[in-house]
């Protein structure tokens, strides 16, 4: 098992988000939504996948994208945007020690906001990849429409969620190197080393009793985020059809 | 100041998602980072502000957009995308309440996951509005990129950015009914009621000692969020042409 | 009936293709084309009509819209494109006048491809506005899918419907100065002075004549192109329902 | 020297604009443009080339995707579009050759406007490419822009564009069997069989003779329509270099 991450970083976005002067937030957000669409489908069609973290500095795993790939998605951003966007690829486990192999290839370069640091492309990729590089836990939670969506209002109906997350994300990175991201809704994905069901389980009891959230997870693997997670999601499913509270499946796709 | 709130929830997603098989994660990421770009640039150039809070639940300032342009927007997106969305309006002061009757009105008429209840417009609309209706603060972290983003790994960047965000959501929405939302990077806009400098001091001050983040903000009032959002971005700007850890300037506009 | 027409130009689009060498030619078709999309819903959602003509150069119908709305999409393309548009506005009748009028504005300041004239605003916009402003005609062709799409190779289908848009773009444009595009499938919308049923009779017949190929035209009336396209869409429904080679019904809308 | 040609269809889509009612044409122009650029992105990161030709039919040089690719791009629009599209792939020489077989496998599946008939993929894939497989012309008109932008009312420029791609088009097309697109400005891209500089020398004339109107080539060889596409920019950049009206120059691209 072995992740291959790509950190993407728009190159000085700080500064030119207020020059000459602020520029319109909605504008800006459109701005960002957009690029991160255009990533995912880039990444997403080769079997990446890709997080919008911060939107100015987004988390991809990229097992399967090679040197060409990034180029042309560099290139073709280039074009399109009027930003550029800088990659620092990084190989390791668990993920977390990829991401800072990718980071520490950007930082060595230069900040994030050096005028002149802009298209750089750097770092290591992974050679061959094997039917189980990665692994993908996909995590929703129990019930959020019937306790949360339609009881709450939407802003304490996101408090909710993001307690979740943040219980879940600082757990999973500290106990195993796994790096999570909320994906929208009440969905959680989670990047991780090989666990077992029970380390799965650890996360889920560590987050009900630290914010009384109840998680359900299901886990996938593959030669590709978008095996792992797509095996992760049929897992899921079957979470939600034997009607368990915690449920979890490890599936593992032969590879293609 | 008198704050109108839209709630955007896309109608029966959950299930959406994962009929008749569970869609790829990639594709959905896209239709939902579009869909909040297109509800940000129709509101955005009207004047409104839109987060992407959960994505398939986004909350929306929206004064100065009435009945017409609403049904306007839910038709456009109706034709373009393969989903569509309801909107509960809810108009009070602080924020949190507008938003609790937005929610209330679409609670009302069903579950966010009844399939019949799709394409609901419910809710209350301001009459009429003044130069000072909104109330926008405007945060960013100190330093960010010199501390965080080009020393730690990415995630680690992203935790400590969340941490500030997960201590100053939940103060200002206790202590002040104010809704907070990150918007990337480093940055934080808060919907506030009218507050005072001390207040915001207050806030600064309790981030800094709840989870050691530094922040500064500028605020800003207007007739719309962008009037108000604007002001507060030509404020935080003063914070750092200043170059002082914190300093908060309210500026208000004229009406125009 | 006074029309008011914007041409978009992007500034010294040519030369930014090949500097500084040839961008792939994909990435310029999605630069063009959602540049095209996002203009079509800033000027849509305001009730007017935007064309994609030549994509850099593209022609709008805004009745209804005002200086302040073309100096806000401007800077909105400016935040998020690599590129930047320059608008010239004009008002006459017949549309091909308010044209020249807008065209005449862009060119007295510079050529298309000077490099500092760049996001100029010129020219003349309607002062107020009747419920019979526009005239739009929507035309189609007869059994399109049946005598072409379902039975010759899809390039000998568009060579058929080009020259039945070749010959009413350029008969409309000389008889009676109206503006004829292409919108798709089978479709055309001319924007047109008050006309009588007879000559739009005599502009099927012509069609028919001229190149063989059977067209059919709604139109309408009202005080933006898009009130007058949507009865003319309406009208054009008629034309299918009565089971009509050609039938032209004028629908005019209230003001509202 | 073979092309692979994709038709691309939009399922039943003229019915699908006008029901229940007809939709705003705004909507309708931004559903299409959108869903070309998204086909630009995923074909032309691939080295193909795709055309908008009507939009709801298109035509794309696929040289170098497979049916797995065809497939994954069927159900990713399928997952974020209101509408799906179905692909006949045809191969042969010259290009009109590999279209209309293309079209034959989609037209004896059923009509393009039969309800059932959805997602069909249909057609024969190449099966190993060369590195002379593609042959594609890149022309464009001489002194556009001082002749006609930057003097004429924008619809007369639009017209003298327009004739002179009728003219190629139906040349290209009834001698050679190449296929030519319109491609926005004064540019016009054509997928042809292999042919002497003569050839193209006999096409500018032509043009010149019949319609008045200059017209100046590059033309390029490759393994993809963006390899030879984007030898025939350079060719065509040459062109201009050289400042002759009228340069014909074939560049040969080695297999990388």
């Amino acid at each position: 098992m072995t992740t291959q991450i790509t950190l993407i970083q728009i190159d000085n976005y700080g500064p030119w988000t207020t020059t000459p002067h602020p520029r319109r937030e909605m504008d800006l957000q459109t701005l960002q939504s957009r690029l991160f669409a255009d990533l995912a489908q880039f990444i997403g069609n080769r079997g990446g996948y890709v997080f919008f973290t911060r939107f100015d500095n987004m988390v991809a795993v990229t097992n399967g994208l090679d040197h060409t790939d990034h180029t042309l998605l560099q290139e073709s951003i280039n074009n399109r945007y009027p930003v550029t966007v800088s990659f620092g690829v990084g190989v390791g486990e668990p993920p977390l020690k990829a991401l800072e192999n990718a980071t520490e290839g950007l930082q060595d370069v230069g900040s994030a906001q050096e005028e002149e640091r802009t298209e750089v492309l750097t770092g290591e990729f992974l050679t061959e990849s094997t039917s189980t590089d990665v692994e993908i836990a996909h995590f929703d939670v129990n019930d959020a429409t019937e306790k949360y969506t339609d009881q709450l209002n939407e802003f304490d109906s996101f408090i909710r969620i993001e307690q979740g997350y943040a219980s879940l994300m600082e757990y999973i990175r500290h106990e195993y190197g796994g790096l999570s991201f909320f994906v929208g809704g009440d969905n959680i994905i989670s990047v991780c080393p090989t666990l077992e069901q029970s380390a799965y389980r650890e996360v889920v009891d560590h987050v009900r009793e630290d914010v009384a959230v109840e998680l359900k997870v299901g886990v996938g693997r593959g030669c590709s985020a978008h095996e792992a997670g797509y095996a992760a999601k049929h897992a899921l499913e079957d979470c939600r059809y034997n009607q368990t509270a915690v449920e979890l499946t490890v599936t593992e796709l032969p590879a293609d």
